[in-house]
């Protein structure tokens, strides 16, 4: 029986999702981010140390263990699955952070699971893709430009809806609030986060209920997060609010830098847009979520920030930066809607034809030749009629058929043309060896 | 802190880890297997359905569930994490089999986690890489015969000391044990399954105690177990023994056929070793095991068999047959020796050095004219002093650095030799453009 909340894709589906992971790998690679995976539990100790996601964490119990174990130990004893993949890569240069060359940039693709309701595209169980940057003592700014451009490359090499990547920055808000002199900024923050869930009237008056503001703040804060640019002006418009902070300051430049470095690379792909905040606590600076044009109504579907304090040893600190591609939610909501198609089920270009079953290893000799010049191949199951072996093919949607005699040959199943062709030789055209993946 | 059992390797072994997965998987894609994934968790009755397995089960269970909800709902409520990827990969066939093309052919390469004692190469987090063969009703049996054969140019494409699959099938145990009188052939079996941990002496007194053998059928028992040969000459050794039986004959023949096929396809890599039984209940016929040479003590580093009886919907049976490669156990063993390391620890091919920060923005241009044409490139983290950049270079292994500059120039720092260059043109050697993984 299918569990909700815990997909399963069929193969051809999977074959899209491992088409878009090399893809996405590849260009990590380009970038130089290094391979990095994390065992999938952690103590729950670390879990819980960071962000407001105690509620969604799935703890493990060994069937065989003392029942009593798991309820009287102390937390540190309890493991959970980890939820997301930055509390784990925080945690690793922690306890690594000897066997590690500073600044440390690695990519990290897993499977995280939490315990909340599914919907359209939000999983228990999901597929997440993550770069980050980890420096010793201070991480230079520009490592938050360079996150966009990365993300940027990689899904412009998938058939995918154009995307967007909105970015604001803490800094321009936090600033901003205290600038307007507002004390409790989290607590702003965190009810403008709210603004496309219940909509400005109420969080102007949930700023004025529970962060003491005025009502003239409540609507400066508005106006702020109404703010979105594609290019630099956001910053005039900012400054035309008339709120004047240090941090304010820094914050702008900052989001300057990473729209104008975005707009220079790869035109139209970055937006400041100064209502973005962010639900999790641990961002300190740049912020970043990321909308497919056509599904901007399923919200974020990559998205990240900067943390100064997620990791230390000692008086070392670990700041980072980092974003993460929600694969299985991305995908989720691409099948949903039929965007997405593999030109064949399997991976194999040609089938093998079997004259009759003591011919099978002449026919395994063949696919041996074909296989080794890297051309996937399958000797038929069994010696049926020419006619059911075509048929097993094109089921699949595997174009080729090879028929052994004296000559061999081999037949496009799409267009009937049969040729001579030897299987030390012959190559299919580069657009069949492997399975194409379109968009809608 | 290390949880014991929960590997994580270091960003170069999971280099060495992501080449040796990307070639298993393109092995498995040349023969045409489909990937999967399945959920990581199954309903604990699933998991329990199967095999003596339930003492290494992970259960799940949500922080904020009722606590008493997972202790009194009923075990079809529990879930718990997969310990194999045969169990849920049947239990995805008799789910979605309308939708699937039989004979269906799928590879699926996931983590699986056990509760067991770990040891050096067993762990209660670890990578497994299957294939598998799934029909309806009937499985042709050439299909045991291909499983070696996949393994084998696995294995050959990897720079691993070479392996041996030691193939033997349970209806020649069975058969044997039948026509030789004794009635609890799986008793037998069980007991000849300890024979490398307890030697013959415990065996013949274990069978003559639990299973009701005569001095002399244990010692026919033992001589069985005995028999290993490369080619078809066991044949004749077990009929040397004198005992006869039809499911005897039926599964010498098909022994013969695995032997004879991997002598054809791979001289060498199999060999028939009698004595193999497979722990695991749902074998009914060829079962295998692998040792790589220098590594036999650590026992099999990859397994499987048929299993006529796993997966059925109603009256419809789905028998199968899979070998799964242990990848963290293998890895894990070669790297306590020390058996395998890549060229460099980020897969970065050229750092573009730094003049001055106001020139990141040039450097970055460089950097995605190189990325643009396939070549893994960073730009220096800031502009140190070019020795320090070089450096930064050399402590990762990255063997170019490139100068901007009127010209620019390239230096191979291995060598020293310094080059003009042009981004949009310069390529290294394609020994340079990856990292390279090396056996000992």
């Amino acid at each position: 029986m299918p569990i909700s909340g815990f997909p399963e894709w069929l193969p051809s589906q999977r074959m899209i999702e491992q088409y878009t992971l090399d893809k996405i790998r590849s260009t990590f690679e380009l970038y130089g981010f290094a391979p990095l995976e994390t065992r999938a539990v952690e103590p729950l100790d670390t879990l819980l140390s960071k962000g407001e996601t105690s509620k969604e964490v799935y703890l493990l119990r060994r069937l065989q263990e003392d029942s009593g174990a798991a309820s009287s130990g102390s937390s540190d004893d309890q493991l959970g699955l980890h939820f997301d993949l930055t509390v784990p890569f925080a945690r690793f240069v922690t306890e690594n952070h000897g066997k590690l060359q500073f600044p440390f940039r690695r990519y990290q693709i897993q499977k995280v699971w939490r315990g909340e309701r599914p919907q359209e595209g939000r999983y228990r169980e999901f597929l997440q893709a993550d770069i980050d940057v980890i420096n010793r003592d201070t991480l230079p700014f520009h490592f938050d430009t360079e996150m966009p451009l990365v993300i940027g490359d990689a899904f412009r090499s998938l058939p995918i809806p154009a995307a967007t990547i909105q970015v604001n920055n803490r800094k321009v808000c936090e600033g901003f609030y205290r600038g307007l002199g507002l004390a409790d900024t989290a607590q702003v923050l965190r009810t403008v986060d709210k603004l496309d869930k219940i909509g400005p009237d109420k969080v102007a008056a949930a700023l004025v209920e529970t962060a003491g503001a005025t009502d003239a703040q409540a609507a400066a804060c508005l106006r702020l997060a109404e703010i979105s640019a594609s290019d630099g002006s956001f910053v005039d418009r900012v400054r035309a609010l008339g709120v004047d902070d240090p941090l304010l300051d820094e914050g702008l430049s900052e989001l300057l830098q990473v729209v104008e470095t975005a707009a220079e690379h790869s035109p139209g792909l970055v937006r400041a847009e100064l209502k973005i905040a962010r639900g999790l606590d641990y961002y300190t600076g740049t912020v970043y979520e990321t909308q497919l044009q056509g599904y901007e109504r399923f919200g974020s579907i990559c998205s990240g920030g900067r943390y100064e304090n997620l990791a230390s040893v000692g008086n070392t600190r670990f700041p980072g930066v980092g974003i993460s591609i929600g694969v299985s939610r991305m995908l989720g909501l691409l099948f949903g809607q039929n965007a997405l198609t593999v030109s064949r089920s399997v991976p194999t270009c040609v089938v093998v034809a079997l004259p009759s079953e003591d011919k099978r290893t002449d026919c395994e000799r063949i696919a041996t030749a074909l296989r080794r010049r890297g051309i996937p191949t399958e000797v038929a199951p069994s010696a049926a009629k020419f006619g059911k072996q075509i048929q097993f093919a094109d089921r699949r949607g595997i174009p080729y058929v090879w028929f052994p005699g004296d000559p061999d040959t081999v037949k496009d199943i799409r267009t009937g043309d049969q040729l001579e062709a030897d299987p030390a030789t012959w190559t299919p055209p580069t657009a069949d060896l492997h399975p194409s993946i379109t968009g809608a």
